[in-house]
């Protein structure tokens, strides 16, 4: 298997895009990696997203991007696995190039979620839990995730203000993002005053959807590169699922799909927990965030707010994590989120990241979360 | 890069299946797979699945289905591109296998499409094509396909009669395939008399929706394989897309995207059109049988309908074509559609194909069309 390397990177601001469609925003963010790479062609290309056919009337994004951004002929096509289908998408170009099959490949996630309306997208959402066993039983997203979180407090005895380090430190480093959806600094007053969504997740524990699109070129790593920047190399790829419905594991408040992507993504890259610099987790509640970090070896079990409560997980603790917003403050497109995760790995691999750098940062981990935990896709990505 | 062996195949009869849901699908074609194999675990599931978000009101197959047929922990997401699902989801088993990233992957095309009311399938159909310059004008999907045939006979000057053959041969191949929706004889006075859909797509021209399933299972073709079955491996591939509208080309009655997928899986396997025994064609509407056939190398331009009409695509002629029936007649689930042509290549290269058996048949090639033509994905197929 050949080594890869991103070599261009691209995103655009998440917000609500009304001025723009589907298309538009997955334009701007492919033709931004590829500018960026300083290339006008590439072999293939992977969209990774989620709701297309219910948000946008439109499937089969492959041909319709493709066309867009002028990659005529290129091999397209979708990935999807609810909210991990950019990591999914990725692992899918990353295979392309390792194979031989494609010597390049645009990878973009990308999603256009607020032209519908709220319960449109809530019920879009459901359809990654199990429709027959959890959904048809009137089971949101955010209350399985509530579930979750209620379960692991009762377990280990947090309380909910135990976990507003999460999104305080999320939304501090959003702010010197300029695609972050999120600029405003969150107090431990103003998380503690959240609206409630479904107790114990109020508004500041959940991660806000959005319109955007993020996307990367990728070629095989020794393939002569011009662009500039830093090369940046895959270093490890796992994917694992779990079971699809949150009532069927045996522990709900450990995430085993993340233990065993982890597992295969280290062994790859021939590291363990404490060589990683940073870590772009999938902060969509901050259960989840502690789930994480407590899965990939950070932590020991039923500690993650510990780790965040310890001022660990700032741009200069022990692991940085959400370095750019994460999902709570830059936003959670959600089939796009798995690439703004890439996106923001590389750049501060690169050392591009601005105020948000990571000290001499070699190696970057990316985690995409799909469904209550079921479908988790890891990636180590290294200064080469 | 690796070469890719197909060790087992499954498949469910193509029909309206009340009983059964998506899962229950998925699972009989994966497990058959699996049986036929004799093996019980993969590392990988991908999936390949047009419209479960509407049709079924569930994303996120990957685990969905993982967990249902016990490939537990097993990476597993979906492969989305309009109607060519199945073969893209194919190639990614391809490309995960050939890479060296999994030892063992399934591929399942599933569609579960009856149970939802005839416009919401006609409109989720109609997701393939672009939605803002065709769908919103009110084109649906055979109306596209209407407009490019009746190009097509005023340009090469075929009477509607003249497709007949393409019908009549694919009702002939389904009698005697256990799987396939229609069993019943198809005469010339039938198909002329056929109720007008969209002219000149009168019903006979058509393919039937149906629920099925079709599943194999991909290792390296180096593993020791212990089934008793012949062994057949992956000798090309190729994908390609063409601009999603129909109107943005040139030339819309050559496939181009065809042209250059064939090209590619050709080169790959060192061979031509000449060596192909038998071709599983993308018959949703006999102009996609003729547009197909000339595009692959199997015809000249405009002269599709003359291989039908002497016979040529016949199990005895000089290139079989849906030999166990066709979208046409063993019917098309359509992101199931591309892995029952590949499940049955497999058939009639193991020598398993029963009275529709091709004589000695050792490279077969599988063509998977989505939308008007543009995302063509086509592999070749070789008997060890």
């Amino acid at each position: 298997m050949r080594e890869v390397a991103v070599i261009g990177i691209g995103q655009t601001k998440i917000d609500e895009h009304w001025d723009q469609s589907l298309r538009d925003i997955a334009g701007e963010a492919v033709l931004a990696a590829m500018r960026d790479a300083q290339r006008d062609h590439a072999d293939a290309l992977y969209i990774g997203n989620m709701m297309s056919s219910t948000a946008n009337r439109q499937q089969h994004l492959g041909a319709y991007i493709a066309d867009w951004v002028g990659l005529k002929q290129s091999e397209a096509y979708r990935i999807e696995s609810a909210c991990s289908s950019g990591a999914a998408a990725f692992r899918t170009g990353l295979m392309a190039v390792a194979s031989g099959e494609v010597e390049s490949a645009v990878v973009v996630g990308v999603e256009k979620m607020t032209d519908s309306p709220g319960s449109e997208i809530t019920a879009a959402l459901a359809t990654a839990a199990d429709a027959d066993w959890e959904v048809d039983q009137g089971v949101s997203f955010v209350a399985l995730n509530a579930l979750i979180m209620r379960r692991y407090m009762l377990e280990y005895g947090w309380k909910h203000e135990d976990f507003s380090q999460f999104s305080i430190n999320a939304h501090a480093n959003a702010i010197s993002n300029p695609f972050a959806r999120f600029h405003d600094t969150l107090t431990l007053e103003r998380y503690n005053r959240g609206p409630m969504i479904a107790d114990p997740i109020n508004v500041y524990d959940a991660s806000p959807i959005g319109d955007g699109s993020a996307a990367v070129l990728l070629v095989p790593s020794d393939a002569i590169i011009s662009s500039g920047h830093p090369k940046v190399v895959v270093a490890g790829s796992g994917s694992a699922t779990d079971t699809i419905a949150a009532h069927d594991r045996s522990d709900p408040i450990w995430l085993k799909a993340a233990e065993r992507s982890v597992k295969s993504a280290y062994s790859q890259a021939g590291i363990g927990p404490m060589e990683i610099d940073l870590f772009e987790y999938h902060d969509a509640f901050t259960i989840m965030a502690a789930l994480s970090l407590e899965a990939s070896g950070f932590c020991e079990r039923g500690k993650g707010p510990r780790a965040a409560l310890d001022n660990e997980i700032s741009i200069t603790g022990r692991i940085p994590v959400a370095s750019m917003g994460g999902l709570k403050a830059r936003g959670h497109p959600v089939g796009a989120t798995g690439m703004y995760q890439v996106v923001e790995v590389v750049q501060q691999l690169r050392g591009e990241a601005g105020t948000n750098q990571v000290a001499d940062a070699k190696y970057g981990m990316t985690q995409n979360i799909g469904g209550s935990g079921s479908n988790i896709v890891t990636h180590i990505f290294k200064r080469a």
